[in-house]
């Protein structure tokens, strides 16, 4: 079974490269970026100047390589790619959670970057603080660089 | 441009209908489901079993229909495509936070059920409380929805 996408849209991001870009963009409030929604899409952002933060579900057009382990940004030990959120995995699909800051006619504006420029984008989704956001959560072998507090210094590609 | 996927696992509950179906998963934490992956992908899940919670990106193979504009299940009143999560979508890709049973050699164990059985899966990726959970959160046309006390006996398709 082979399934067909299509991009909605691109990412804009002031990253060109991976070098110097957070590994998630929750650690950078500053950079701008921008879903530009291709025409044909454009009525889809209806309503969505309500909310404060979206999902973008995009695809990771640069990564040639798919992993079923990778090392983690963050450490050594290699882990699953289901348990982390690398590029080089199974479909190349990515997840950001992004802080909506404008919604145009034609593109949806965020802080929270740690895309590429240039990125397809495949969906947007409303965050939903009610269903999406959880308490008692363990967060696996990531959690050790939070109680560390070293990981603000260590956020960027 | 087209962007291939194939599933890496198929996505096994008890609705094989819409009708009685949670409208997100979050509101049943009874039901449980399980994400079966394929022999060739299993070795991804490795160190899943760390974390209590995580993202389902899966396709909605059942929806036949691609709309720009959608009336969601809680109102009558049509809403952009973006601001719901509608599977009759652009692309047709969902995204459920499910929590964690059990995490087998072969599959993923879940409560928080809100897809039909069958549903090809495209990848799982760790929820992240420090980065996926936010505050001062704003909730759109679905915040009032949530405040009315009533959405409890209105969560079933």
């Amino acid at each position: 079974m082979e399934i067909t996408l299509k991009p909605v849209g691109v990412i804009r991001t002031p990253f060109t490269e991976t070098k110097g870009m957070p590994i998630q963009g929750r650690f950078d409030d500053n950079a701008r970026g921008a879903a530009e929604i291709l025409p044909q899409y454009r009525e889809g952002l209806k309503d969505l100047d309500g909310f404060s933060h979206a999902f973008l579900i995009f695809y990771f057009d640069r990564s040639k390589e798919e992993r079923l382990v990778g090392k983690p940004f963050l450490e050594q030990v290699p882990r699953g790619i289901f348990s982390i959120r690398s590029p080089h995995r199974p479909n190349h699909l990515g997840l950001s959670l992004v802080r909506i800051t404008e919604v145009r006619d034609d593109a949806l504006v965020f802080s929270g970057v740690d895309m590429l420029d240039g990125t397809p984008l495949l969906d947007i989704k409303p965050y939903i603080s009610h269903v999406d956001s959880r308490e008692n959560v363990k967060n696996g072998w990531i959690e050790k660089h939070f109680q560390s507090g070293d990981i603000a210094s260590r956020v960027r590609l």
